[in-house]
Parts: C-alpha cells; structure tokens; sequence
C-alpha cells in the first residue's frame, strides 16, 4: 500500500512540493524494449504548463523532464523510470501569508488536522503541481499503449456555461486556450473568464475524456473493475469533486429500455448503436469508445474575504493575492487525459497477466 | 494486488457466484478485542434482503450469514473473519436463455470477451447478489467504528422524481419500501415504479450517504484520498455510473465565493459555516459530515425485445422474463453506506498506523 | 495489503483456527478456463493429512475440500476460488490447559502479547492446521503452472541425522512416511523418531524443495525477487527458522571460481554445467532446477517440564500432554513443495503481465 | 504491487543503474514530525561506501544523499520522502566487454532472458549501487523507531573462517574494515582476503543482525509474519543466497527441550532464560533481541576465465579484470542492517495501525 502511488502493474509513485528543489515520479512495472525518450514526455507537460494565457496561473515553469533511470539506449528495461521536473520559479514570498491563516475550501486546514506540521510554501504537496508528474507518467503509459488507443480530452463547461455537444469537434480543442471542442463557446468562455479573472473570482468546470480504440476486455469485477479505477483515479486530482462514466448521472433518469446499448454483430465484429454505457459493462470494456468526466471545483484561491481561522486558533478573514488559476478546470484537462491512459495502460498489463492474452491483437 | 479485495488494512475480499453453493467474504486486519457476533451483522442484511417489497426481485433469500473464523468468545481476535451465507433460492431455470444470449447492458457479454468463459447462472459472478457480502463487512466496519459515527443513507431519486431535499427527515427513510426521506415523495414512488413494474421496465436512481462523527484527518493524499477511495468503492457497486462528493457536479457551476465553507472556532472547535466540500478537502477529512451520491443506472433486465448478440455470433432479439429488480437502485441503498463504513475503517487504520494517533480520541 | 494473503496476481487469503467449524482459503487471479475440480486438489491435501503414521499427530482429520466458487463446469471462471474445509475432530478438551499456560517456544504468548486476546482452542491460527490450504492453494497453482513444471520435496534431515545425498532417489519418497530420498536412512529414523516420540520429546528438520522445467525469466528485481519471495513463503511456513536456495549457507565458504556455474550454448540452448545458484541468478530464473531449503525447528510440545509463565504472569512449569507431532517437518515437506507451486504461479502470471510473454512457450 | 517497492506502511520504493546519472528511492507513509536531516541518512551510507580499503570496490563515490520532498523545517511532513545521490564515478570502459559476454554466476544472463535488454554498463540495475537507497531508507527507518530500538550488524564468517563467539564484542565492530566482531579474528581475514584478492578471486561471507529493544507484538501472523518479511528483505540483498533467525539451520539438530526458551516473569517483566527462537515466535517479536542471520555468495567478478556464452550464443571464456569487491559481504553489513531497520519501522506502523497500540510506550 502506498498513498502516493496508483496502478497496480503499470505503477505509479510521485513525490515533491511546491516549492521543494524538485517533483518527480517514480514509474514501475513498464514492459521492456518500448521507445522512449524526453521528446515522447514533453510535448504532454507543454500542455499543462502554467502561464500559457491569462486563463492559469502566471507561475513560469518550464517543466523540462529529465529521464534518470529504467531507459537504456532509447528503450525501456523493465526497471523502474525515474522521472525529475526541477521546480524553478518558486516566489515563497507570495505564499507568506498561508503559513498561518488557513484559506477556505483549501486543504491547508485539513493537512494540519492531519499531520500537525505542513509545508505551507506553494500549497506544498497538495499543490496542482504535484499533476504535472502525472502527465508525465501519462506519455510513458502511451507509449505502453501503443498509437491504436487514442485518449483525448476537453473541456465541456466551465462554470454555468456548456458548450454544444452538438458542435463537437476535436480539432478545435488545441486551438484554444480551454481545450473546448465547440468553436463558438470559445468567445463566450473568453469573456465569462476574463471578466471571473479581473473579479478575482473563480470557477468550476467539466472535463470529458475519450479513449478510442480500447480493446475489449479491460478491467477486473469486483473491485479492480475499470470504472471503479477510472473512478478512483480522476477523483485523486485536486478540487474533483464528481466522476462519471457514460451517461453518468443522467442514466439515473433513463429507463431500462432508453438505457440499453443496443448490439449487432457487423462483417464479424461486434458493434453497439448506442453508448450509455461508455464502454464498460460489469466493469469490463466493451471495446466502445470509454467515456469519463469529472467535475472540478472552483479554487478556493479568490480575492474576496471569507470568513476563516488561524493555525492558532483565531478567527480572521482570508482573500488570496498574487497569482492564480481563474479556472483550474483548464490545466486539470490533459491531466485527466494522463490519468486515463496511466488507468488503461495498467489493465493492459493486468488482463494479459491473467489471461495470457493480448486483447490488442485480437 | 486482488480484483475482488478492498480496502488496505481493513481489507475485505469477496468471493461467489449467484447460483453457487454459497457466496462469502474474508475480512482481514480487524482489530482485536471488538465485540462481534452474528446478531452485530444480521440486521444490515436483512435490509438489503430481496424479497421484501413489490418493487424489489422476489427471490427468496434469509441472507443468514455465519462467521466461521476470526472471532473467540463474542469478540474479535486479529486473524481473519470469514463470513458466509448459503445460497437458498438459485431457481436456474429461470435463467437458461441467457447463457447463450446477451442481455444488451449488462456484463454478460463483457465477461465472455474477457474470460472466454462464464457462469452464467442468474448472472454468475456479476449478480448483484455479492453486494450481500459488501453489507456484511460493512456491518463489521460499523462495530470497528464505534458508536461516534453514524453512516446512514437514502434514496433521493427514481427515474425522474427527485425528493424534496426541504423535506428530508432521516426518520422516513425505515419507514417505506424504498429508504425515501422525504415522506410526500413515497407515494409519487410508488405509483411510479408500479406502473415501471408492470410495464417490465426499470429506471436507474440517485443514493446519497451522509456520515456524521467522522473525525478529521482520515484520508491520505495524494493517491489514497479519502473521496478518491470512496469514488473507488462507490463505483464498484453494480449498475454505479457516477460518484459525487459534497457539491459534485453541482460545484462545477459555482464561484470561488459561493463554493467556499467559511470556518470559525467556536468554543475552541472548529466550525464551518456551510458544507459545499461535503466533509473532504485535500482528500482528508475536515471533521464536517461526509456527503456521498452515487448513480445507479436501470437494470437491464427488461420486458421490451433488444436488438442482441449470442455467444456463438448470431443477430437476436433479447427481452428478461422472470423475476428482476424494477430499480435496483432501491437494494444499492445499504450497499453504497455500507462501503462508506469499510472506507472509513480502513482509513481509521491507516490514520493511526502512520501518526499513531486515534482521531475519535482527539 | 493483508497479512493473510500472499502473492500478487496469483493470490491467496487463508483463513480460519483449529478448533474453528472450518479453514479455508480464496484464491483470486486464477486465470480462466483452467481445468480444476476437487479431485485435482484431494491427492495431495492427502499429502499432508495428520494421523497417517505414528510419527505425525494422531488428530484425524479427512480434510475434505469443497470448491464453493470460482469454477464452472469444470474450469476455472476468473473469478475468486474459495475452497473450505470442514474441522472434524477438535478435541477441545485435550487444550483446555494451554488457555492460561503459555508453552514457552510456541506462538501462545507472542498472539496474546499481540492481540490481548487468543483463540487457544488447538493453537488456533497458529496452529499447523492452516497450512492445509497452503496445500490446497498449491494444487491449483499446479494445474496453473502445467505439466511441464514439475515441484517435488522430500526431507533431508531429521534431528542429527541426515541422508546421503548420493542416494538420492525420488522414487522412494512415496514409500515410507518421512518422504524421504533415501531408502537406506529410513529405517535410521524410524528408530530414531521412535524413540524421540516414545520420550515424549520432538526434533527438528530440514526440507528440500526442487522445481524441474521452470521457465527463465521468472521473478523481478529488485524486491519481488524469486528467491526473496520464495525466502518470505518458506519462512512462513508454522516453524520454519531458515531457507536457503542452491547452495545456501554453503556458498559463504566458496570462491568465485567454485561459485560459478559454467554455461555452455549446446545444440542452440543454453545449460550450465553446475547449479550452485539454485536456479536463481539476479533474482530471476534461469531454466535450471529450481533448488530450496527450509529448517523447521522442533515442536514445543513436549512431555518434559519447562519453566513459564501463565496469562497472569504467574511463573509455572509447562508439559504438553496430548496428541503432537515428534516431527513437524514431516507434514512440512508437501506444504513446502505447495509454497513454491504458488510462488512459481504468481511470478508467471507477473511475467506475462510485464512481458506479455509466456515464457513456457519459448 | 511494485517489484522495485517494499514495505508496506513504510514503504520504500528504489530506482536507479549503477552508471545512470543517479539513484535514489521514495519513502511513502513515513510518519509526520519526525526529525530528519541529511546528517541524520550521510553517517550510515558512509559506513557502506566503497573505496575505503583494499577488500571493498575502489569505486569512488562520495555517496552524497540529497533530500529533494518529504522534509519542512527539519521535520518530516507525512508526505512522500525523495532521496537522490548523484552517481559521480562511471567508469563506463572499465565494463565494455560485458555488454556482449555474460559472467558466469552473475545476474547479466538472466535480466537478458526475461526483459530482453539490459543496461549492461556496471551491471547497470544488478549492481551493489542499488543498495545505497537501502541503506539511506533505512536510516530514515532509525529516525522512526527512536534511541529505545538498537539496530547492530556485524560479519561473522569470511569464506571458510569464522568468527570466535566468544570473543563478541561490538566496540570493535568499527574498528576494522570487516566489520569484525572478533578482534582476533581481524588479522586471520586480513591475510586471507589479501591473498584472495591479489589472486583476483572471492569469497563469501555471512552476516549477523541484531536488533535490541525490539518491543513485543510486532509482525502479523500468516503471511505477514516479522521472521518471513525479513527473510524476504535479506534475500532481496544482492548475492544473498540463505537466511535465518534465531538458531536458524541448526534448530533442525535440536530436541522440543533443547530448542524452549524457558520463561520467568521477573519483577512484572516477562523474561527469557534462553533465546534459540531469535526474538521471534509465530512470526511475532517476543521482547527478546531480534537475531537474523544471512549468507552472501562470492562476487562473480573473477580473474580465472570461467566457460560461457554471449547475448549471440557463442561459447566463450569470462574472465573480469578492472575493480571489485573480493567480499561483497563486507558491504553487505550495514545494508542487511539497513534493511531489518525498514522491516521494524513497517512492522511499527502496522502494529498501531491495526492495534491502536504503540508497543514502544507499554
């Protein structure tokens, strides 16, 4: 057991803080003799990056990936990746303020009544930088996963505005500084956002994920099912509050008969006409598309006082200077994009584990 | 690593098929000296029993579990417990068409790509029959917890109906054949889901769980989250399509300002003013009550003809005869408090295992 | 974690006392369509059943098997294997002193210094009793595993007296009830237990384990080594003290030069012209015969007098009456040989995991 | 599951090649506000550094640990600890030739036939080096345990000569390079391995742990028993073939009256007249000293060409010139130290995990 790991075959461990020297993750369990360099972990961070439009955080970070161990001549051992981001632009100044007075709807209480000590610079460990060591083991996970799983992301609400599933397009997601798939939300999410960042405000957003090409037969029943570890994957990113898979919630309202995924078997293949599921039955995928979406709060980071406490017991009123993220809902996309392939890439190994099979050469 | 275990170190494993002799669970790391009898579990059971309303499957099962290890003279000893309930009522002929043909949603098919293999008796090892033993373990939980917490649930959506959340009133929910808290929505319910009943429909539904007495700090960021464990443990109950914590969703659409639980000590404890984060920030817990919902879609059994696969590759038509579950939603109620119990005990370990400390001893 | 439970994708949780109405055990991770019923297992539960010589306690017990999941129509599902065992005679009378009289060399004290609480009823779970579904487990690891990989065990020490190893003869362990290689010193200890067992005294043992046909690759560096994982499987075994593998202790008096197994490409396989390592080189597997060894210590259960100390923390003296085993290690050398069919199991289904290749089929 | 991981409430995950840029390790679950420094890790991995006599590698690394997380203000935090030592002297050239030709005895064969790659440079993930994270975690794991639990090793065989007994004494442990116990025994493994290494040859070694201070209860019966978790911590330790606790192998020898270790209460402690189990009963610490005992094969690294083969399966001689350790169990001292420190430290928090119990404030 390891609080600070995730997957079982295909595992994960991160560590590091804020503004410690450096974040870093640990990656166990990778088959040998897969491709991989920086260059395949990169372009992943650069996605993420803060500081790329007025809509995140302004802290610069380049975020620049080093390999420290587990690749040999461009091709993975089979023993474990060390992966190493240098923190570099950490203003503690800033932060000065946080050591004492807890924010609102923040976790630095909830690590004191925890811990009883907490490094406060940053939001320490439980800063969203911590994410970027998942986007990280994301791109290492793609490569396990191989170019006929294609994982995909966007952002589909940002506080009380949706786009028009209608006007999807993925195309559009890398043209924008929201990851939106709706071309004409664009504007409306710009403006909404710049007036919520000029407020000092801030707010919460959803963001859908897409695997295609998902071979059937992922995931364990009971408890290891691949929705139960999507579950418990997107709702480890900071401020997520609600995950779904499919429909989600609104299967609640459905009937038996809307609901069901109807099947016909095509030139041999299985097909589905519809995808309430979102790929998954009895916890095991379909080979339908996989679905998820979380919802991300807004951060508590905001310029208007609220009420709040301080580590010695006094009452105060907290607001938040200095920079900040108007809607973490963005940068959280490619992260629950990491997040689902780190989840697929772990089932791959785990299946072929039990079973002896491949389900990608089917 | 183990599919059909959870938990860490209250760790429960299930085991058992819907037409096996016997379903069962070993519940491993339960601390010593906690009283523990039959009588201590039976009772959950009996509210998940099918059979006990129209509007729930009318197998006949006691569910009268025996523990056949782990306790000594009325009080548990350290060593595993393991439970077991016989199988009483496995009519399997009522289920000979759908060895051969899939019932479109539901995991029939999932298991035959994953396994190439299934017992397909009343659903095998997908029946919702193993939540029998996630009750019972929860009931153990409950004894681990003491007394201090209090973890209770209800049903606050069928199909379309929402309750009137104005009206809640935990002591309705013993009261009606469907955990309402609201007593005015009961017979909106039970018009509806007869009609649902008659027409050999089904409609999903929305459970909510609320813990109180939870003491600060259990949860353990960043990968062991108390919510991440719960979104886990909530989305491994069959026909789960979403998880929510606190706001969920609904925070998606808030402010920073309108998200924020503003604190204040208050006769030297920590109070909070609202309860948007549900009991969780950072993924520890803050000492609030915890608030949970999960989304239980339609049962897929149905009267209606849909278009289907067999096993052997054939186009069919697939409706369920026989006896099934309107909404299954109804039986997930017990279920999903009784994972809400086995996540807060095993994080009660973990709390003490790595501070040392017992937080309901604060 | 569960300290019940060991191995990682072939895993397996005991549980259950003495004196309890029935041990058992699940098996999760079983790949599917495995041929397994009970009379794949019986045979050598047979093995190791008490009562089948003078030399091991007289308890009898059938230790009948009944296979409550996991298997339809005669293979493995995938899913969870619980196998239970009835207890038949537990007599408890012959226990009642040890309740408040700790045997000093037993796991008494250490469980009530642990637990402040003990089931005492025959040992209860530390009793040998539970290494029957080692046994059980084992059996199914060997259907797991195949023909092709052969684990035998035999006793090659009792008390001082050891065989002659150039007698080695696998033939003859079935035929005497020491599981003994060598014909010629059977009768030496039938003497020697004989008299050991008329004095009401017991002796120690030492048991080699030897696995033919195992693949090379199983086992991973650094900490899920083959032989570190067989080490922690042994070593768990009821009075174990020490395990080695190839040489053992020996290998501290070698030189490189009489270390090292020289190898040799013959007819475009590898072999080697030695088997110091015992078939483990870096914690992997080589292709050679895998070679361990375990000392099991001499019972506590002995006629003689010896000082102790009761519950109360009066000082007494202690005599075991009753029914015991003069040598454990007999019964020892069939739960030996399961441990490893398990751990072979475990670390093939790792490997194929990690790999996605089965290395019986190079 | 993690291959490159162990422990479980204290867990320490390592990574790193012997010729990569670094290595280092992960220490999740470590307890919060424990003091630690780099000046608490630098002393122990000083004692395992090579170079520092004729009889060890004459590698020269200043070993310099970094802590890069985990640790504010002097204290640990509850959050992941990373530790770094940059690897300073890679002589890459010295190894070239064993990137094509596989040493007889060492792990360069088997890491091919399981992964199919290697990084061959230094023994690349095979290579002692690893063990420096070992011994840095383990020093954190002192930090944990606290003054009250003394953790001592020394070596007390060298190829066929072995320490006197009786002439114990641990001042004069680190008055020697070996690690000698036995003052009079040092000149004897000076001639000897002197003359050992100018021949370019090896020899074994075998290393004894003590570990005083050790409170009762720690270590989990079945499969989480202290003896079986430390068996599989000493035979992770490069080129450990054999462990034992307590009288180890030689219990085999003993009678049930020879092998009791008599008990006493005395003045309302419990005491123990004799200590043949090794601290240890039914996989729990009794209160007596923890003894373990492990064997170390000769290095393969020798000058007398052995028959082999290469990755293209040619039959070839090896034989190794350039540095290398005559004794590898030299260093092994502080590493098996190291590594029981790790075990007790896991043991810990598992304990009051389960218990809610500190065993060490009884």
């Amino acid at each position: 057991m390891s609080d600070n790991s995730f997957g079982h075959l295909f595992r994960v461990t991160t560590w590091g803080e804020s503004h410690g020297p450096a974040i870093g993750c640990v990656i166990d369990g990778c088959p040998p003799r897969i491709a991989l360099s920086e260059a395949d972990i990169q372009p992943w961070l650069d996605q993420r990056r803060p500081g790329q439009s007025k809509f995140t955080t302004q802290r610069q970070e380049p975020d620049s990936v080093e390999i420290l161990s587990g690749v040999f001549e461009g091709r993975t051992t089979g023993t474990p990746i060390s992966l190493l981001i240098r923190n570099v632009d950490q203003r503690s100044r800033d932060y000065g303020d946080i050591a004492e007075r807890y924010r609102p709807g923040h976790a630095d209480v909830a690590y004191d009544l925890k811990y009883g000590i907490r490094d406060y610079r940053g939001g320490g460990r439980s800063s969203a930088r911590e994410t970027a060591m998942r986007v990280a083991a994301g791109a290492v996970a793609r490569q396990v996963l191989g170019a006929g799983i294609r994982i995909r992301a966007a952002l589909v609400q940002v506080g009380t505005h949706r786009i028009d599933r209608g006007r999807w397009n993925w195309d559009s997601v890398g043209d924008n500084p929201f990851f939106c798939p709706d071309p004409e939300t664009v504007p409306v999410w710009e403006a909404y956002l710049g007036a919520v960042r000029k407020a000092g405000s801030s707010v919460g957003a959803v963001v859908e994920i897409v695997a295609e090409g998902v071979p059937p037969g992922l995931g364990a029943p009971i408890y290891g099912k691949l929705d139960s570890d999507l579950a418990m994957a997107l709702m480890s990113i900071n401020a997520v509050k609600g995950v779904e898979i499919g429909d989600g919630f609104a299967a609640a309202a459905l009937t038996g008969e809307e609901n069901a995924d109807p099947m016909r078997m095509e030139d041999g293949r299985l097909v589905f006409a519809a995808n309430h599921a979102g790929g998954v039955l009895g916890g095991i995928s379909t080979g339908q598309a996989l679905v998820a979406r979380f919802a991300v709060k807004p951060t508590s980071s905001i310029l208007t006082p609220v009420a709040s406490v301080t580590r010695g017991g006094e009452n105060v009123e907290v607001s938040t200077r200095g920079r900040h993220d108007p809607c973490v809902g963005i940068r959280a996309v490619p992260v629950g994009a990491a997040m689902m392939a780190c989840v697929l890439a772990d089932h791959l190994l785990r299946h072929r584990g039990q079973t002896g099979h491949d389900p990608r050469l089917a």
